[in-house]
């Protein structure tokens, strides 16, 4: 019961994260708010969706669970009351922290549900990984820029991938799928957390444009 | 039956007019003939498609209808032919008619059929939104460009929504789909055409980039 | 038997070309170990996806035959090892060879299987190309790029839907699936190496930018 309910907020505050980090690139871009809105729909959504077309699972999360809709076109409605706000350094600190616990909810929601669904441990590590940063990914690519995620070389999603496995490890030993699930998400946005602390980097792979 | 024929009349010119803006687009971008017909073909049928992936449909209504594939097919081959004569001023105004057209059946196809599969009315509404906008979206990204109806301050969107707005009001007050969707149409595209004219503007959205 | 064991060597040189293409350019824009292997596999996995999911086919090819994924992750994984080699001619000529193959396959494999399920023969070609040349359209959406196939005037896409073509035409006129898949794989793979051999252009597209 409590547990379901720690759930549903980690994925409110990790749905609203990512929408947010669309609202905040769109709104760089000087988009209108048509721009706005969608952008930051597709970077809430956009995991998800993917995830739950590959797998064929309808209806989609979103619209299963309808309220997520609501919530972020309140968030996007209501940005000019907070947005000035946001600048200050907790701001900054509270979206990391949202955006952690995103990243673990949306990197265990694929791999569980994809392990649910048969899929062997590659495929549920990669719905994972796929859930938890294509949202991100389709945001810069409708903003045109290339995939931050890609590029800035810090460990984002191995931190998922890193949380899907202990997930599958601990599902494998026979624990409980909620226990696997908080151990998985504790791993996912611990790790995400500490690297953004430390500011760890990934090493420098090949350049053939020497 | 000649409700249905208005329809079809419709709906040939509006994706015919979304092919054209793909075609130009494509064209400007100096594409081959390749990239005009792929760009020209998403342009026209990338909304619907999304559409019917997201409730689940098969076939593809660019697969059931084939003809429509045939015709954007000739568009494109016989543009040689006519796109001087596009530039002038008739063609231009030609085209946004059609595209407001186009925008009109589209949105109001998208959330009658989202209606007509159980959805509610916040998920119809975005239904019809994504079936008029994501094809031109779509457009934009293989361009290399930002989408621009996020960008160009103009009512384009907001005007597919409104008229989605007035088919699900006229439907939920228990009139027929037909008339329903006629006055959804009128909406959308009288809108849309009103801003063209008067060349209205949206307000604009906050900036963080000062 | 050695047939099937011939399209699958074929199936999996094609798979290898076509990620190592995402590899090689995602490298070049500098991406992380990330964005490389995300990259790689969108690059050679996405068009097949996008036909499935078109088609509504479920498991993904890529689920189903699990090893294609263990393959990719191994190319790029080993990549430190063998990038610099490539830089040699033989490197590039093996990749211009690969890569026709996987042209040739994947068009087939597209055409045939919308065939087999039962889509009209224009709608067959559509997938042969989509299956063929989508993977390269999203790796250079994801680069930044607009798509290379759409603006390098080369016959590409067009190889591909000559190959499908004769493979249309081989099955209607009753020839086996086998023997019409070989004739059009070599139609395909063909045309475009001698298309590489002697450098052919496609004639220019009007231009509405003067």
């Amino acid at each position: 019961m409590k547990l379901s309910a720690l759930f549903i907020a980690i994925e409110v505050g990790g749905t609203l994260a990512f929408a947010m980090s669309g609202l905040l690139e769109a709104t760089r871009k000087r988009m209108d708010i048509v721009g706005v809105f969608s952008v930051a729909f597709v970077s809430a959504f956009g995991g998800g969706t993917v995830r739950d077309v590959l797998l064929d699972r309808r209806p989609l999360f979103w619209i299963q669970h309808e309220v997520y809709l609501w919530l972020v076109l309140l968030l996007v409605l209501s940005a000019p009351l907070w947005l000035m706000t946001l600048r200050h350094k907790l701001g900054g600190w509270l979206m990391e922290l949202a955006d952690a616990f995103g990243l673990g909810l949306f990197a265990i929601s694929g791999t569980s549900i994809a392990t649910a669904a048969g899929m062997p441990p590659l495929v549920a590590l990669l719905m994972g990984a796929i859930t938890a940063v294509f949202g991100g990914v389709s945001r810069d690519v409708l903003c045109n820029e290339i995939p931050k995620v890609y590029r800035d070389h810090q460990p984002y999603t191995l931190c998922a991938l890193a949380g899907c496995g202990a997930f599958l490890a601990m599902h494998s030993l026979g624990m409980s799928a909620e226990s696997a699930s908080l151990i998985g998400i504790a791993t996912a946005t611990g790790s995400r957390l500490l690297s953004v602390a430390f500011d760890w980097r990934l090493p420098s792979w090949l350049s053939t444009s020497k």
